[in-house]
C-alpha cells in the first residue's frame, strides 16, 4: 500500500561524511521513509554502511545526482531546511508548521526537503530553489545540528504531523464506577484499622482524599484495579484472623 | 537565569559507542540541556569529543555512576524511554504526553530521562525503576533508533512541549529515594501479609511493580508519601498487635 511518505524525498545537497548519509538513511527508515536522493556525494564506504545500521536497503537505494536541478526533476514541492536567514533568503515558515505543510502537500504531490552541507548549509542559490524554508528549532548558544539528527527531527515531525503520534492511544482506565467500589473498599478497610482522630481532625477522611487525588491523577488501568483489590482482599483476610483471635 | 531545561538531566545507561554519547551530548546541547549522565560508560575517546562537536561543555560536564541507583539519587521524576513492551513493563505514556508531562514537572522538580544500551536497551530491573515508560513513535519495519537520534528526538520533543506556552507547573513531588523507601516500606508490609505464589507466578513481585506504575504515573507530594506512611504504620501496628496475640 502506498503511504504519503512514499512522496516525500529527503534530499542531502553534497553531505561530506558518508557516516552522515548512513545514519540519514537509517533515521528516515526508523520514521517510515525510504526515498532517499544525494547531491554529488563522497563514495559510500563501509562507514556509510555501518552507520545506516538495518536501513542498508534505503541506503542502497538511494538516487545519486550531479546536480540539485536533476535532484529536483519531477518534484512538486521542495522545502529547504536551513539555519541562515537573511534578506536573500525570505521568509521563513516555523518548523512545525512548515512540516504540517509538507504533510499535507505530500498526500498528492511529491515532496523533496533538502539538507545542505555539514559546515556550509545550503547556498543562497539553493533555497533560491525552494518553495519555502524551515528552520529547526534549536538552542541560541549551539544552533547547528548534525546532519543525520536534522534528518532525524525532520521525519519524527514529518511523521508527527502525519498523525503517527497521534494514533498512539494512552492507557485504557476503568470507569469512575469501579473507581468507587475501590475507594469504598478502601474505606472500609481504613475504618477497621482504625485512624485516630486528632482533635477535631479526621485522619481517615484525610487519607482517603489523598488517595483519590494521587489515584486519580495518575489513572487505573484494570491489571493495577486487581492488584489493589488483591491487597485489599489479603489485608482483609489477615483483619478476620485477627478479630477471631482477639474474640477468643 | 535557571530554565526548566536545567532540571533535566538525561541519563544514558551502560551505552558502548563513545561517538553516540558525543553525539548525545550535541544533541542535548541543541536543544538547551545540559545535564548528562552516564552510567558506566566506556573511555570517552577522540571520537566521543569528535562527535560532540561544539558540546564538549556539555560531554566534559557528563557526571559519570557506576550504578544506575547512584545515577538517579536526588531525582523526583524518573522517565523511561524503551522499544521495548511487555507484562513486565507495565503501562507506556504516548511519547508526546509523556515528554509533555516530563516538561510539566521539570519546573519544580529534578527529572531524569533514562535510554538504555544501544543493543539492549533498559532491562526490566531498570524499568521497574521508572516512574513511567515512553516509547518513541517509529516505524514498525524498522524501529531501533541510534542512540544518540533517541536523545535527539526526546530533547526536540521535550523542548517542543516547553515551547507550546504550557507555563502552568506541575506539582511539586518527593523524591526518589524517599519513594524508595515508601516501596521498601510496602515491600516489606506486603511480605509479612503473605502473598501466595500461584505457580511460579511470584504475585508479591508483580503487585509492587503495578504499585511504581500507577504511583510514578501520579508522582507523589509530600501529603501523599505521609499519608501512605501512615496507612503503612496503621497496618504495621495491626500486624504486630495480631503476631502478639498469635504468639500468646
Amino acid at each position: 500500500m502506498k503511504s504519503w511518505k512514499d512522496n516525500v524525498r529527503f534530499v542531502l545537497v553534497e553531505p561530506e561524511e558518508p557516516g552522515n548519509v548512513g545514519a540519514s538513511a537509517r533515521a528516515m527508515k526508523n520514521m517510515g521513509f525510504r526515498n532517499l536522493v544525494l547531491v554529488n556525494p563522497p563514495p559510500l564506504d563501509e562507514e556509510a554502511r555501518w552507520f545506516a545500521h538495518l536501513a542498508l536497503d534505503v541506503l542502497d537505494a538511494a538516487k545519486a545526482f550531479p546536480t540539485l536541478m536533476e535532484a529536483l526533476a519531477g518534484m512538486h514541492v521542495v522545502v529547504g531546511a536551513t539555519r541562515r536567514r537573511g534578506k536573500q533568503r525570505g521568509v521563513f515558515l516555523p518548523f512545525e508548521e512548515g512540516m504540517q505543510r509538507a504533510f499535507a502537500l505530500a498526500g498528492r504531490n511529491r515532496v523533496a526537503v533538502l539538507f545542505g552541507r555539514e559546515k556550509k548549509g545550503l547556498s543562497n542559490e539553493e533555497t533560491g530553489r525552494c518553495d519555502y524554508l524551515v528552520s529547526m528549532p534549536a538552542d541560541r548558544e549551539q544552533p547547528s545540528l548534525n546532519l543525520s539528527h536534522a534528518v532525524m527531527v525532520a521525519a519524527y515531525e514529518l511523521s508527527r504531523a502525519g498523525g503517527a503520534g497521534a494514533r498512539e492511544k494512552g492507557p485504557a482506565l476503568v470507569t469512575r464506577g469501579e473507581l468507587e467500589v475501590l475507594y469504598g473498599r478502601i474505606s472500609a478497610l481504613a475504618g477497621r484499622l482504625g485512624f485516630p482522630s486528632r482533635g477535631d481532625r479526621d485522619i481517615g477522611k484525610k487519607t482517603l482524599l489523598h488517595l483519590r487525588r494521587f489515584i486519580g491523577r495518575a489513572g487505573l488501568t484494570r491489571a493495577e484495579l486487581h492488584m489493589l483489590h488483591g491487597l485489599c482482599g489479603q489485608l482483609e483476610r489477615r483483619l478476620e484472623t485477627h478479630g477471631k483471635n482477639q474474640s477468643d
